[in-house]
């Protein structure tokens, strides 16, 4: 069968902010995974519901990718062994496997706009300083070299990368015609959008985690068309907002009237550090507030959400969330809910998951933004309803049906 | 058309517990709808998913019932007013369809097990002591007298009296040929079962909103089947329950481990006075645990469901939730939730929901317990998943197929 | 005894605001207590630790007061019945007394630099309009009116007006000779400070409830101790602030290390809505969050403090904190509560101790801010700790000295 | 100074329950601070506060004690590493000074009336199945082999064993000489009250750290005091109730209404297994109850406290607290909390500042249960208030008058 063909040997995925949390997690993760260390739980593609799709096997999943920093993953991983995420253990047995990742990591775009991290890589800063056409060349390079050197079938990008600032609109963006001009032209772009032109453009399928903008603008989706590829996005729905668009749908179903809903959200990771600028929180909130005027069908709907840096929480996200609600005769009740995760440990199996089932997708030769992942996202590209039950129905359907 | 020739004429509902909160939140919220003093908050059957089903007009509906109390609605309405729940502006504009509506009101049956409440009636003691044949048929007299007397075209019967004690399942439930040979033997029965076997008998809907054997026995659902009469139940889905069919269903999506689910509920009224006693609580705790283990198909769960009374809580239900659960490599996080709502002002609305689809149900025909209406119940009578967000996709469905 | 002469006679208390939801909580619950229909709870004066001061009777009170706002008393009664603050039966009963006290509200100065309010009266426009020296002639001879029509004894004035905005710091300030310098050049003044100048340089004790500048400047310090007069403030502790000078204090008593400290309020009155304005915000945010590093003796703690409008709550703030602190061996811990409670419900019987208590030490001819009411203010106007136990223990020493 | 001389020397403190949970905490974490390993956080003993009372040196302590499971100390801090109280760093700097711990450790009393723990130590079933009278030998013994092996200059006793279940207060226990008469005559005695009455006959202190009746018996208190020695208890107050007698007094404090106070903990470790048992439960929830009743001084207060086995939870005790208040006209408030802490990690400091402060009263020449350690627990041994702050006050008051 052709799916199966296509379905052979092993998968590339290039993680964009390679030595991340959450791809820090994803690696040792993925090894533990593969090597019968942990039990695979938060990951949706090893239950019952989705065995019928052909996915490539945990065990054919080559890790590779890119970072701006040259903070080393035995850094990162030691720092979430002390948070509690990573079992020390883990880390220990799968040494091997991630050294051989680690390997692996080439420097990435680091975007002038967006002001240098701490311990920021000098070969990144010289990458992002070039002209964005050579940036994406520099990006095509490093993605056929992994690919050779690893002999994997095909590759996937993720971007993984902390969020970038919101932006004006440029017009360039409008069409593939136009956004290849103004790369010509030298016109900067957002290093996210670089890595999803860069992937599409070879044919690989991008997966964009975060809120920024990738491969969600309209010169991007006509290429993605144009090429055949599959991408999937954006930002990724772990925590806070799965649980509001889980809840909000049951206000709706039972016609009680939500007044008010306010959500504050703290955490004191890197991507804490990064969110605590306004510029780059706003995509977020942008992102988390939307979901529930759309699922309440209420435009007047007061809500507010908050990310608020809170350095001693680092990986583990803690929300408050109160719900103010009318009910019969006027009566006013509330729901308030305290959600304590580690955001890296929610978000690393749904990126293994993404890259299946992209993969599965792109193997039966699906084109453009996918619709049946809308669950996994906060933006989903497509858009649609934000009900995570009717979002996951979807998924079973296209699973059921395959 | 048949439906709306069945469906013309006004519709008797025959509330048992008639000056309970309930039936008060129920009297004079129906009065405020029908006079446009409240908005239709809480009500499904007023929202546009549902209009596309031949429903009675809420003003064509007619209430009456029977009560084992001699406590005055005014009364009722009086402490609901004090606690918050009840608009005293509404109260006093709707005294007369009140007036008018208690004066339809009638002894109800001291089911001498149970224990007698404050105020009893004398005359329900004095019926609840005839042999059970006798009972059941001053229940038959009394619904044929609310019929006739009101001018209604048919009737249903709502069971929104106290939790009866759990009991032992008699061998006579387990056939209708078998209950009636009992009934003639005069053997004892929960008042709820012999209020179910009156309404069925003549032919009338039964709509069992509480954990009471209702006609939820084997007897009584073949009963329906033969009279062909729709019924329905049991036990409302309002409040913390609610909530937990609706997020368990969000840890199975994600592939989370549900490691814990401790679940404490406070209240203060009489349903909490009733659910003091272990007897009566039982078969409430059995319905609200029961759920998580489907949902989370885990049968091993550690689950826990708490329900104390406190008294300075009255009608506010207050209910803590814990859940600890977890992630991938390991990680523990939780989720705890504070739900704080009018248990009357909740159920209230689902019960003029549940006549309205019911007498729907009925109109066209439908016989036995109904399986679109599963979303209002903590146990569906026909059982299926507790996934509120699943039931209520049935009802829509089934609203979209009309 | 010089004391009990000096409490003989009624007391005058002139309320600035006195139409705002604290005043009205003040008037109806006054006149509630007085008339025995409601009781005592709130009310530190009326329990056994304060019995043995010489404290003016509640009969013995009579309020008056001015306010810039045209809105009636029984609107705001109206509102408060409708959230459940004010019983509707107590509103009806005391209707008499209320009216009495409304016949006593003259107009208010209208703070320019503030913008007017919803409803501003037009003669507290042209009042505040007036050169600073002829306002406090108008607040002087409004006291003065006051005092001959009620024929009180002695006047006590305090402010329960909204916060005024935070300004610059001007010289004049510094001392009282700059500020009766200033105020004859036409310096514009906050209209708290002028109220306070009014008030002391009458010989009237002068209570701020508010983070306003009132009588906290050093000019009016001055003033009250050549005038011999006390006062007392600032901004009444009532709520999220009082829990956390509660909880504090119990981590320092025990060694543990408080991480990070972060609250969230949210309310959706009159208070509410001023405070929206970031300048209206900063004074109480100030104060809110000072108190932690005092009690925790940590400059560097990370707090945070958010006051958010929610209108739906109205009067009921609803506040979540959220404590993050560690424990031995570097054990990560915390402790999250939720305050709701009415906030006016909660000022108001502080109100009328602090007006009783700041009679009794005036009557013993105390001048000056006083010490032994901090226990009331989130920022007392002598400083001192925050720990509401030991600021508690101050008043019950000074009272059992008497 | 005398004092100095009887301080002088180390000093043996003799563990019983020596590789439960809280010891081993106890003996990690003073390791850890004698070699500088880890901050002093949760050690009021370390703090400004304490510093002018001559306590023994932490590097002065040599921990040794007994325990009736053969579960070893590795055993023991492996599953306190795995759920992040102990860090595995620590406990691997560590080792050398475990192990010298650990062969200290002898055999304990395997009470009969308690049932085998896991793993009972076969030699401790024989001792406990022993006359009584020999029992007392048997721990009389250890302790002077303890003490003569390590060359201490002084020993303190201190019960960190499980919960004993309530039993009937037998008659012996209302004199010494009816006590001693019982032994003589064999009466059976919960191991608490054995180890109390050998180490206090050794003239030992003895610290009771649980809700056993250890020396809190008539019988023990004239023991102690003739012998003249110091002794402390009962029942550790670390989480939960630390929270209340913090709380509960700025109830009082404000004259609040407190209508009802709920509390629902939940935990997992070995603690909350002995819990599981009705009769284990009882002694802790009647000591949790009480100091609510006393401290809002309301004996018809609405007050519940449940324990419940979470075993997920293992260690980290997690609490729920929901308080019903009323406040002026009548209105009902309410305060929440969630407390999550890790119960080993708040009990140990606590361990170690008593041992150092009942050595300081012990030195002093102190007799009998020690008033001024109140604040340390639930059920102080000379009653008194259970204001924390008051307690903490005491303890305050008496470091500064030494």
């Amino acid at each position: 069968m052709t799916e199966q063909k296509k379905n052979s040997g092993r998968l590339g995925v290039w993680l964009v902010g390679a030595r991340g949390a959450i791809s820090t997690c994803v690696t040792y993760g993925l090894a533990g995974l593969v090597e019968g260390l942990i039990e695979p739980v938060g990951l949706c593609t090893e239950t019952d519901s989705l065995k019928a799709l052909e996915l490539v096997g945990l065990e054919d999943i080559v890790l590779g990718g890119c970072d701006i920093c040259t903070r080393s993953l035995a850094e990162s991983a030691g720092e979430l062994e002390q948070q509690g995420v990573l079992p020390s253990a883990l880390v220990a047995a799968t040494a091997a496997s991630a050294a051989a990742y680690e390997a692996r990591i080439v420097p990435g775009l680091l975007d002038q706009s967006e002001g240098a991290p701490v311990a920021a890589d000098p070969e990144s800063e010289r990458l992002g300083a070039l002209p964005v056409k050579e940036q994406i060349e520099a990006i095509g390079a490093a993605l056929e070299s992994f690919k050779e050197e690893t002999g994997v079938t095909r590759v996937i990008v993720v971007n993984l990368a902390s969020s970038e600032g919101q932006r004006e609109t440029p017009d360039s963006w409008s069409s593939l015609a136009a956004f290849e001009a103004a790369v010509e032209a030298g016109e900067a772009q957002p290093s996210s959008v670089l890595y999803a032109y860069a992937a599409l453009k070879a044919g690989y399928p991008f997966i964009n985690f975060t809120p920024s903008a990738g491969s969600s603008i309209p010169a991007l989706r006509e290429l993605a068309l144009e090429r055949g590829v599959a991408h999937a996005g954006s930002d990724g729905k772990t925590g806070e907002t799965l649980v509001k668009t889980v809840l909000a749908p049951m206000f709706s179903g039972r016609a009680l009237k939500v007044l008010a809903w306010q959500g504050y959200n703290m955490l004191g990771n890197r991507d804490g550090q990064v969110l605590e600028d306004p510029g780059h929180k706003a995509a977020k909130l942008h992102n988390k507030d939307q979901v529930l005027r759309e699922l309440l069908q209420d435009d007047e709907l007061h809500t507010q959400v908050a990310i608020d840096l809170v350095p001693s929480l680092n990986d583990w996200k803690t929300a408050w969330d109160y719900i103010h609600f009318e009910g019969f005769l006027g009566a006013k009740m509330s729901l308030q809910f305290t959600w304590q995760g580690s955001d890296s440990a929610l978000a690393a199996p749904l990126v293994l998951d993404l890259v299946r089932l992209v993969d599965e997708a792109a193997n039966r030769g699906t084109a453009g933004a996918l619709d049946h992942l809308a669950c996994f996202f906060k933006a989903p590209l497509n858009g649609g309803t934000h009900d995570f039950h009717a979002q996951h129905d979807r998924l079973l359907t296209y699973a059921a049906k395959s």
